[in-house]
């Protein structure tokens, strides 16, 4: 059944999707001169013959993802959606053909189908095992019918759309609620497929469900998903508008993590992109104070020197903005977003275009050279629909020889895909990992490791606090593991200030993730001129009522070239200890500090690096390796070095980590192989000042002095520490 | 004192070392039109510059490799060498001077020099800790003093020669003949050392036992120096002729393996290169039938697509031709040798040349567009002076896609840098390593680790048996470790045959390693229709009159991706041995095979690999991990699957090894991430033929039948399996 649309434009003159009739006559204009335009083309056309050639092949749906009905499905409709483009801009019919035919498969298969014979998810689909699935069929594929709709004889649409389209965008919504209607990026998948489908057809009731969600609900509001997240939001909110206002921060960060936000990004610029054509109305790039436009900044700013995203809650490491989704997402923003400049360098970097408007707008961009650097800057992006349920703080160095990124996490809980990770940060350097975040525990379509799905090592040990670079209190994780009581809480941003190149500084404190415990973080990245290569400071203050062990761990990568503690030998490994993710980590060894400084130092991708941390004589060097109780053998077997402070009540972990020299083993020289510390000392720490001294082996020395509950940039301070006297106006001293 | 030297070119001509003085007059002629040459030339202006302006530092000798001294002289005879270039090729006097003052601190220095503090060598240097790099800085300085040598005034030379030259030359042999005399890659640095500087100073005395070793030594003929190696060769041999007539084969390959070879193969060169200019008689590159110049291709040959040598016997990784020491070598090489055009291609990726007459010379083959790409084909490389001791067996695939290089290693045992790994080999596929050689333990120069020198565990895991991809029996290393048998004993060479491209092989013997066993190994590089990328089959019989536990371990890299066997995790982890290595590996998991075949698949730099290997139920599988009883953690924590076979006589190992597919985390999507074989089988195992049946997962089946006794290419066969009748000629049947 079909309703006619108010206030839109004018039905029954497809393609108004993504192409729209006037774009398509505009780009055929233009074709042959538009370099990447015309590359993309000319290697989509090469991918579609080829398709082509193979015949169309439309299985009885069975397999998990990485097998083969599972890959068919998923080519099939990226086929499709090509397709359908190359029929509008070359206008060979035996694209819409190829279109129409499969889609006549794919209507005589739908009526014969249940749900998907594999029952992993608490969604099963169609065609694939999950919903999820099934909604990227939907929206790639309403793309090419949109294509070829006017083409096609009116009672071939009407017979799609009533036997196939109709049925399965119902099938999704009203079908699936615990699906459907949830704020996550499962259900924006799931809005935006109903609502391009709706569009396509002017399909008025399927539109309205995708944008405001399922109403009057009867569903246990306390069910939670396959991945352990609530499906059902707390104020009942649901659909495409409560998904945008939801997830996403006005700064743009999307609380799931950038590799969740670059998947939720396609369909969200997507489906902008069609709503912007068929309801500009809507103004939906401006919605939100321009969320979207913002959203896809905030993307590009998290992502390494590689363009590679950093892996904060659940995320597969290596994913990059030059995944083929991006490629539309960075052409829409260009296109709808007052064509900044600076997005056409991440085009260029992509060498594609999308095949619509945005992406001949992004071709002739660079055809005429008006790309900028897209410079990645120190930046801190709040998290919370409003903004204020803390931050991801990126303090990054650039110079000629050398990029630095210190990526320090202080958000809220970032939904189901969300690790216990309160005040954990990780650090790059030119784009490789020196300190990691572990990222997930999965390997996405690989059907070997559970069907390519999450690996129970995600929820054992990935999202566990010790698998991050944060403390662990009493070998218990934040929150105690409890998603609630994370979900509820955040961390609180303190101080961030990037404003000189040389001293950066930011920090935030955690007050609930341990009763009674607080933790205060602070973390500076400087390069002055004692230096060649930035270093970190590391302050990680803790109170708390009672004694308590802390443990913080460095995961660092390679190899070990030095440690100022003794090291023993252990005739045989044990796990570190029995639950939440330490019982898979095998204790190497175990020393005392003896000596209130310890250095370690390490050799990974042919670099040297170095800890130096103040402790206690009595404190723990634990060097740990992941490993123990993965009879699969589904973790990395990567290592870290843990410093344990044992029936401690207030302490202070401060650490200097160094990126200090190079081997070469061509020439076989070893250049500063060597610390440029000698210690690091904490010279005071009460509840108003922490104060550290560091001592460089030249000679020189600093102190860092921290107002622990004053942010203020104006204040004025004065401190008598061993009978010298600080005087400074700001949260800081450092010098 | 200074003897006039017969039959050679006239003396009081300086330069006539590397330089000449006609080849600098035509090398100035050239200057500006020959861009690789002009650019090596402006880059060592740059360096020598920098130098000059950081002043002339002479420190007391104190340190280890790595640490400040031993550097600093190493940077002087280096910036020395350059120096007297500079001098003869820009006339700037500066170039001198640098090179005149600081000998003169050297002189001044020398005298009051015991031996160097550090009492680590065998053979304690002046410099440096050791004569080794005493050894170095005479060569490299040698030449220095010849383009200064008739700038100066004859008595500030007469000064040098009296009180530094002939004194250093002295001590490097006649004090030092432990050193002096062996048949070693420090010898040989030790002959060049002495017979360059003989060469300058007319000093024919030098230069004869630079040539011929020292005479009449009242020496411990069974003493062995720090690297387990014997100081003197039992055949009385020294010298730098004996050093070319017996560590290289007549195929050019150098016992001690390639990275020693790359080692020795500056010394030999420039010392030939100053023969050749001022012995012309002595042809010194047409000795032992131009073994020079097939040293140099065999080096070539020793490498990986990247260039980087293999790292069999004590070899770092990493260490490749693009080395300085091996500009100079492929220059001469080029120049000495008929200007062989594949060459000129090894010199364009070293980007720099040597800045004499062989260094103009291929910098105008390059400016003239003369290179042809050196192919690195399949080659067998004999080992031992008369190349009858076993060889290393290298086969090859290239194509557009994939470069697969596949080398076994069936030599002697390669003096005192040798590893009791007969029969081990290792895989590459595009330069990066499949299934690894451990190497060396060692992280040269690094000052931290032991001075930069070997660490124990060279010995204690690198070295031994079980550290390669080779059988050990009953857990003790080939020749039970011991180097004496070790050396009287090599491997059989039994069948190498490469001409066709599609289906290669090398098979080899070994008789000695255990008394009473044979092993005899035979792989296959395969690519053939049924594959996109070569396979390889590894055929490892062996025969034994007792029972006895063998253990076949192939070190692979990377995360683990499935396993037809079960595997569970241990509650802690114990070493796998408590010697021979075995105390150094970590037993991750043990399972039983309980099938014919198991399967193995893992994924590494984003490729799937598997591993099919038939068992017996029996059989034990263990997944290990080096790292043991490892206190200073100098060890690479890798990995590896061990196939045990217990209580066996007789048996074969039998194995299929491929690169079968890809995964890519931008796309995340796995290409062929499965293996393409059900099954290995053994179908028949007697005295006379070992025969293999391969399955694929298509339905196709192959055959491999190998004649254990008759290598012969015409010898007919027919054999009967199970009731089928096979007829072939030659050594192997496969279809
Ligand atoms: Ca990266
Ligand atoms: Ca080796
Ligand atoms: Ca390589
Ligand atoms: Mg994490
Ligand atoms: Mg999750
Ligand atoms: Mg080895
Ligand atoms: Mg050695």
């Amino acid at each position: 059944k079909s309703v006619s649309v108010t206030n839109s434009k004018q039905t029954g003159s497809h393609p108004n999707l993504i192409l729209t009739q006037e774009s398509v006559a505009e780009i055929k204009s233009q074709l042959g001169n538009v370099p990447v335009f015309d590359a993309t083309l000319a290697a989509t056309q090469k991918d579609v013959d080829l398709a082509i050639q193979e015949g169309i092949d439309v299985p009885v749906p069975k397999d998990m993802a990485g097998g083969y009905t599972h890959s068919q499905h998923t080519a099939n409709y990226k086929n499709m959606q090509k397709a359908g483009v190359l029929f509008q801009l070359l206008e060979d019919e035996k694209y819409a053909i190829y279109v129409r035919d499969m889609l006549l498969e794919y209507a005589k298969l739908y009526p014969t189908l249940g749900r998907h014979p594999q029952e992993r998810s608490y969604a099963r689909g169609k065609f694939f095992w999950q919903c999820l699935n099934d909604s990227n069929w939907l929206t790639y594929t309403s793309q090419a019918y949109d294509c070829i709709y006017d083409w096609l004889p009116k009672e071939q649409s009407d017979y799609l759309n009533k036997n196939l389209f109709r049925p399965y965008a119902d099938f999704l919504s009203i079908e699936t609620p615990k699906y459907f209607n949830r704020i996550h990026n499962h259900s924006t998948w799931g809005n935006v497929s109903v609502g391009m489908i709706g569009l396509v057809m002017d399909d008025e009731e399927l539109v309205n469900r995708a944008l405001y969600g399922l109403k009057d609900l009867d569903i246990d509001t306390n069910a939670i998903d396959n991945d352990g997240g609530y499906i059902y939001d707390k104020d009942g909110k649901a659909g495409f508008l409560a998904n945008l206002d939801s997830p996403f921060s006005p700064d743009g960060f999307y609380t799931e993590g950038p590799y969740y936000q670059r998947y939720a990004m396609y369909p969200f610029m997507i489906f902008a992109e069609a709503l912007q054509n068929k309801k500009p109305e809507l103004k939906i790039f401006e919605y939100k104070d321009a969320v979207l436009l913002k959203a896809v900044d905030a993307l590009i700013n998290l992502t390494d020197a590689d363009g590679e995203f950093f892996p904060l809650n659940d995320g597969q490491k290596g994913m990059s903005y030059y995944t083929a989704s991006l490629v539309s997402v960075v052409d829409i923003s260009y296109y709808h977003g007052n064509k900044k400049p600076e997005l056409l360098s991440v085009a260029k970097a992509q060498n594609a275009v999308q095949l619509n408007a945005s992406g001949l707008a992004v071709a002739i961009g660079l055809r005429d050279g008006k790309e900028k650097p897209f410079l990645k800057k120190s930046i801190e992006l709040s998290d919370g629909a409003n903004g204020d349920e803390g931050a991801v703080g990126i303090l990054r160095y650039n110079d000629s020889n050398n990029t630095m990124a210190l990526v320090m996490k202080y958000t809220g809980q970032g939904l189901s895909h969300g690790h216990y990770d309160k005040l954990s940060f990780s650090l790059y350097e030119n784009g490789e990992e020196v300190l990691q975040d572990y990222g997930l525990s999965r390997f996405v379509n690989v059907e070997q490791k559970n069907g390519g799905g999450y690996l129970k090592e995600n929820k054992t040990f990935a999202k566990q606090t010790i698998a991050h670079n944060t403390v662990t209190q009493n070998e218990t994780s934040h929150f105690n593991n409890d998603f609630e009581i994370g979900s509820n809480n955040h961390s609180e941003k303190y101080l961030f200030d990037a404003s000189n190149p040389e001293v950066q500084i930011m920090s935030a404190t955690e007050t609930n993730a341990y009763p009674g415990t607080n933790f205060h973080r602070t973390m500076l990245l400087v390069k002055d001129a004692t230096v060649d290569i930035p270093y970190v400071i590391d302050l990680f203050k803790v109170t708390s009522e009672k004694p308590n062990q802390y443990d913080l761990p460095y995961y660092y990568f390679g190899q070990i070239i030095a440690t100022s503690f003794k090291t023993e030998a252990p005739k045989s490994l044990t796990p570190l200890g029995t639950k939440n993710g330490y019982h898979h980590l095998w204790k190497e060894t175990q020393s005392q500090a003896k000596a209130d400084n310890i250095q370690f130092t390490w050799l990974n991708n042919r670099k040297f690096y170095s800890i130096t941390a103040a402790t206690t004589n009595e404190d723990a060097i634990i060097l740990a390796r992941i490993g123990a109780n993965d009879p699969e053998f589904n973790l990395r077997r990567d290592p870290s070095i843990i410093l344990r402070k044992k029936n401690t009540k207030a302490t202070v972990f401060a650490s200097i980590i160094e990126s200090h020299g190079d081997y070469n083993p061509i020439s076989e020289k070893a250049n500063n192989a060597y610390s440029s510390f000698k210690s690091i000392k904490v010279l005071l720490d009460n509840k108003k000042y922490t104060a550290l001294e560091l001592q460089l082996k030249s000679g020189v020395s600093k102190v860092l002095i921290l107002a622990n509950n004053n942010a203020s940039k104006e204040a004025k301070h004065t401190l008598k520490i061993n009978d010298k006297n600080y005087e400074w106006s700001g949260s800081y001293y450092f010098k």
